[in-house]
């Protein structure tokens, strides 16, 4: 697998400072090690080094999703890697899926649900800031998934233009915004994912999803620790995040209040949570 | 998207009791609640129901990937969740690639690598026991993911077939058994993961990488905690799994032994794990 | 250190049971192993052994504060040893103080609180439940801090006797309902604890705090994971407790509203909790 | 309780920069917010202020047994109050008792053991280097705990020179080196923790302290986790310490090897510690 012009490529200097470039015939790049031609790199397979005019050696590695995820431009506090990974499996999106985001922000979470869907899938991200999506718009091109997102401005309220997709996943300070919307939107089946960092939202957020007949709603959190590995001395690292945020989960089922006579009585209208 | 005869459904009775079954016409199952027909299924949308001959109603939802992993036939320890989204994320796993999975156990990464190279991709999957291989092949074809897997009988010290795969995944109690076969079959860029509960396999295996050439190792363990939410009454739940095991990742690059006269000098070759 | 008739001993079976006892010479226990003779103890260092009728050895071991605080009778949730020594150091109890707990239950903090003021200090103990109260006190009598102890039967409404003590504890379900005559107990530079397991409780008792005049507030929690070790073979346990509760803390000090015209300029009114 | 010349105060400014002094007569300290006559605060009690030249109220509160642990002169890593807290709680430390601490460090633990034995007994610390001793010396008289404290120049190896000790504290890079002179001062039922970072020390002290005898050995970790509590945005905070250290704790009973022809029969040789 080589290298050709256009690709994104994460390309690491001798001293670990990693910068994820778009190789262009004859685009060149300035470092603290000297001056880098990016043309360089064309027909080389991965795993391979260019050097700089000063004769220093730079690895040339392809993008995982979480260097993706993790050099996108930011314009907001952008979704964990660890988080992202969890939610696409927890809600089962695959390929060829049809996902709705709500709250596009960076984009982070965007090129991570694009990856997921391709090659046919699509994902709809919504945001209320014309700012954030244009920000957003770029990051999901360079990461090479345009073909797979359609951005929208619009706020939660105003609803979503699709109708029976999978998957809907809401990232927004007021989830409860996107609720009503989402059950709407959602086919029978369907799943919803929520981020919250305080634990206020995700009350609340549970609160309407249990109002909108979701059901199976489960709140989680997941940390991350390194650990430092060296022969003889090996031990977690020191220091951690300790938060990124919780992940609130609900399945949408067809509702059918016509055969409960009670409501209370139907037992899919009142899920445990504990 | 109604369901067909052949699907997997996630069937919940109303007491919570959730069954994960291959709808067939004509086939019965006998439940707690009375004697629930799969046949009824057919043609249903997910989120309708189906009732027993009791007149219990019983859910009809598509499970996730979630619900298939957790729902294979365990002859061994299986990877939870959080830890296969991690892996697929950190790796760059995505539509149509080439994997290796060495330690095919009960299948349940391997449904995980599956899904994620789907629909064009294939995992290739060893492991040294044939009764594991049986039960996996089963638990795969279940799953639906027969045609993006392929199974082989065989000891990681053997080698794998193929070469310039994408990933290779390593399950192993020595994953330094895989370590040199891992390293042949990858292309340049390609990654490697690890799993393991012991300090002391994470140990080692960070030195075989090392040897390998294997760089920006990193090893790490992801902790998931369930939240009780409920009006007024939030908070953490009780009892949570501690420890499912270490993940240790690494990529690998083009050896170019010839341009450095003193190997140490060679700044890829002494990767900071720090 | 020989062990004396009235001694608390830990006596262990051969296959790990274990049993706290109060050594009286007569007095014969049964056991899956044969009945021990009590008073056989009397006289032995700790460390040293008796034996059943059917000279099976069971260990004489000295009961630790841990030991102490776990084996209480309980009729309530108990303060794990983890958050008790945390209160203790962090509020600087130490010998000879004076402390009011609010909130007895079983008796398990009290245990640790008398023995942190022993020998000359005291703990004022409040609860509401006579019932309760009876069981605390013979746990505590049992575990030898009846001199260090003065249990109340009384609602944390109703305010506390004591003045001018050193720190005040809150193990209620209302934190907020002791607050107010916990600021009233205290000296200045007094400190205040309490314990809550929800975020709902942190939230209304950290906004009571404030109210009243504590500073220096901050909420934090403990986790305790248990390592295997073994050769070769060092890991995590598998499961853990993932909740017990959350802590919080604050510092009293005088108020002096004189001094400034307007409040809310007075640095020490609005403290950062952040 | 009003403060006399010669306490520790800790003194807060307005910007809540925190000082831990003692209280002198005629001593004055230039603040970024202007000069503090320290003898201001004699006679005042706690929680009052004092005030500088350039009229800025300062905060006198006394300091809790974390401030001093917190603010002593580090030349080495200190134990955080976290781990010294459960430790003394773990092993039953308590007023009177007579402590081996070996590797004084900066005295940071040493502060807290003498608090748990104060007012009668004695914590014996031992060092191999001068500096450190000298350092930890004047942070344990700074706290006020001179009366409470033998410091001793010593490798480990050379032993102990007191016997029939109830607790032993290895706070040393190879704790093996500290456990047979520890096994030698204990009295029975008497116990011993020890401090490591890593998992390879941990792993062959626990070896070690069974060759010893010791029983009932368990290692664990402690995480501490803060909240940020604000009326309707409660949160755990973003970053967190991930590691300080595991704790290794163990009981040492008396060897009867007279009792059992095979000593591997005798079950309190082979402790579990699964």
């Amino acid at each position: 697998m080589n290298i050709n012009s256009g690709d994104q490529v994460l390309i690491i200097s001798p001293d670990d400072k990693t910068f994820l470039l778009t190789v262009t015939e004859g685009k060149k790049m300035g470092t603290h090690l000297g001056e880098i031609s990016l043309g360089d790199a064309i027909g080389k397979p991965y795993g391979d080094r260019i050097y700089s005019n000063l004769e220093h050696p730079f690895l040339l590695l392809e993008p995982t999703l979480e260097d993706k995820m993790m050099k996108v431009k930011r314009h907001t506090q952008i979704i964990y890697p660890k988080d992202a990974a969890f939610i696409i499996l927890k809600t089962g999106i695959q390929s060829g899926m049809r996902v709705i985001e709500c709250g596009t922000g960076s984009g982070s979470l965007t090129i991570a649900l694009a990856n997921a869907v391709a090659p046919n899938g699509t994902v709809f991200t919504y945001d209320s800031r014309e700012k954030h999506l244009e920000n957003a718009r770029m990051n999901i091109e360079n990461a090479g998934y345009s073909n797979n997102v359609e951005s929208k401005l619009r706020v939660a309220q105003n609803g979503f233009d699709e109708e029976g997709v999978d998957v809907v996943i809401l990232d927004l300070p007021s989830p409860w915004d996107g609720i009503p919307a989402a059950a709407k939107a959602l086919r029978g089946g369907g799943r919803i994912a929520s981020l919250s960092p305080t634990y206020n939202q995700v009350e609340k957020c549970v609160e309407n999803l249990e109002e909108h007949g979701f059901v199976y709603i489960e709140t989680m959190e997941l940390l991350l620790r390194h650990i430092r590995v060296s022969a003889g001395k090996t031990r977690p690292v020191d220091r951690m995040v300790s938060h990124t945020g919780f992940l609130t989960f609900g399945r949408k089922i067809l509702s059918k209040k016509e055969e409960t006579i009670d409501e209370s009585s139907d037992p899919f209208r009142a899920p445990s949570n504990s």
